[in-house]
């Protein structure tokens, strides 16, 4: 609880200095004022964000918190458990989309065992396993209390050793079979507009798995009682271990003023709860793409968060997150490479 | 005219067997089939343009095609003619918006002066002026239909050499102030919503500047009479040279099946010339983001192309088209370089 009481400390607001002197400089640049849009206000997001004018996103970050969940034994996802085992390996040897999209925009991928079922030995995956999967959030809370923040503390370490190194932008992404059945509780749970409006597919169930999810998150409710203003209270009883660790790296990232990319409803359930413990860590979070799934974007709403783009992806591992960063990687080029007016010709 | 009709004849349909295999990979790939959404709908559109399942999009380029405009004297840009050349000096130099990302993005650009009332000596800009500027269409005509033609062949001769050198993707955009006003009257003439849905603030006109543009645009519709169903006669009536250009470098791609990248309002109001020419080269066509102009939303919708992203841009240029091409890129890689499920180890 220390490392994350430290943490909320040092989370402070936007630097509104900064912001300013992006803003001159934005309206200075060869172009008419404000005609690139949403790239020039994230321009000015980020130089609030790390309290600089010009600041340097080219040291890319990503992590891919694992945790498996109980839950799946009610038949939530269209995939067996094993999955996320199998598909770690993918990671780990660079055949996911994930890796793909981390090559062309030039990001290091760390991958972490947070708490998947299956034990993987290689030096490669960051060993940080705090339960071999959650319990079954229909019978009781997915972890106890204390798991709960040390998810989140795990979080705060990993990516606080990436900061460390020099990182100086940071995206989330995950992997763990049946976990778009927390984070849509946890979207519930706080939002209170009803399962029909927050509950999808996940990554394809048809429409009577989908009336199960629902059956099976209502109960879950009803079990557990989450406090809808207690991010860790949410988290233990009705979350994940990769949506701890992912609230944890939005912390980390808030309290070192850097940049962290949100992906789709998981890491924005991530997100959520992050907020819940403090809600000024909103300031420094990037919405990259709207996923597919309805909760996704009635926590954007929520949050008041604009999401980038809308390719109907509902992949996760964090493929959105590193399409915002090339977005992200042009807004700051714009604001440190473009020409300006007096220097034109005419 | 020999030129457009050999071009035309040339552009056939999409390639179904090739869409089928590519398909048929995606579904194989280590995701939940679909999952990636509109990046797998590129890939396979991709696929049937180049006839091949995994095309080749690394070799990308960038054409800039620049004219004037007569109907600048009646007041319908924020900005004088002068910034025109000042903005080609501009990006010879790298110091404008689309130069940055074409570094980013690996974009070879060319910039061609098909219009221009300035003559620029350099010999990195491609010296094709048909004209210095079109004439006012509030008092007839922007050009003659034999200078419309040869503004159409001059973009397919510059996108021919370009493929000839090896290029396999192709971004529009343009330079000349005044031009949304063209552009909005070729969007009228053939979409026939009023003006008020489809005539925009440009650059930046305040609100009585935008009713003096669309009361231009409607009298120059008018003193023309412009046949909707005849892109040519639009274009020679209304139209401007770099929207020519730009049309040309469409049909030499569809001509090629090489994919071409529509990018704002200007670039969209090409597209739906080379559209009423040859009516397939749509399939040739990505369309990349939705400008703040309304007439490319509407344009969009006339045309059936879903654009990929929304961030509120309106410089023109081809940026939307270059960050487009960025998002092609991340479908191509997926389809090439992810792993498939029988590599999976579970």
């Amino acid at each position: 609880m220390e490392l994350l009481e430290k943490t909320i400390k040092k989370i402070s607001s936007l630097d509104q200095a900064s912001m300013e002197s992006a803003q001159t400089r934005l309206d200075n640049l060869t172009k008419p004022p404000g005609s690139l849009g949403y790239l020039e206000e994230l321009a000015v997001k980020i130089a609030g964000i790390t309290a600089e004018t010009l600041p340097d996103v080219s040291q890319k970050a990503h992590i891919i918190m694992v945790g498996d969940h109980g839950v799946v034994k009610e038949g939530v996802s269209a995939f067996p458990q094993t999955i996320t085992a199998a598909m770690v390996k993918n990671f780990l040897k660079g055949g996911a989309a994930v890796n793909v999209f981390a090559n062309q925009y030039n990001v290091d991928i760390s991958i972490a065992d947070i708490g998947m079922v299956e034990e993987i030995k290689d030096n490669k995956l960051i060993q940080a396993n705090i339960k071999r999967g959650t319990d079954n959030i229909l019978k009781g809370p997915a972890m106890s209390h204390k798991e709960a923040v040390e998810s989140i503390e795990v979080g705060i370490k990993i990516a606080e050793q990436l900061i460390a190194q020099g990182k100086n932008i940071i995206g989330t992404g995950e992997m763990g079979i049946g976990n778009t059945t927390p984070s849509s509780s946890i979207i519930s749970v706080v939002i209170e507009n009803s399962l029909d409006e927050i509950v999808g597919y996940g990554t394809g169930l048809d429409k009577k798995g989908l009336e199960n999810k629902k059956a099976v998150i209502k109960k879950a409710l009803e079990v557990n009682k989450p406090q809808k203003d207690d991010g860790v209270d949410i988290l233990a009883k009705v979350g994940g271990l990769e949506i701890g660790g992912m609230a944890g790296v939005m912390l980390a990232g808030a309290a070192h003023r850097k940049p962290v990319m949100i992906d789709g409803l998981i890491s924005g359930a991530a997100a959520l709860i992050a907020y819940l413990i403090e809600p000024d860590v909103i300031n420094f979070l990037i919405p990259s793409h709207k996923s597919v799934e309805p909760g996704h974007d009635k926590l954007y709403q929520y949050l008041n968060l604009r999401p980038m783009f809308d390719l109907n992806m509902r992949l996760g591992e964090g493929t959105g997150a590193i399409l915002g960063m090339g977005i992200v990687e042009s807004s700051i080029r714009i604001i440190k490479e473009m020409a300006t007016f007096d220097t034109l010709d005419f």
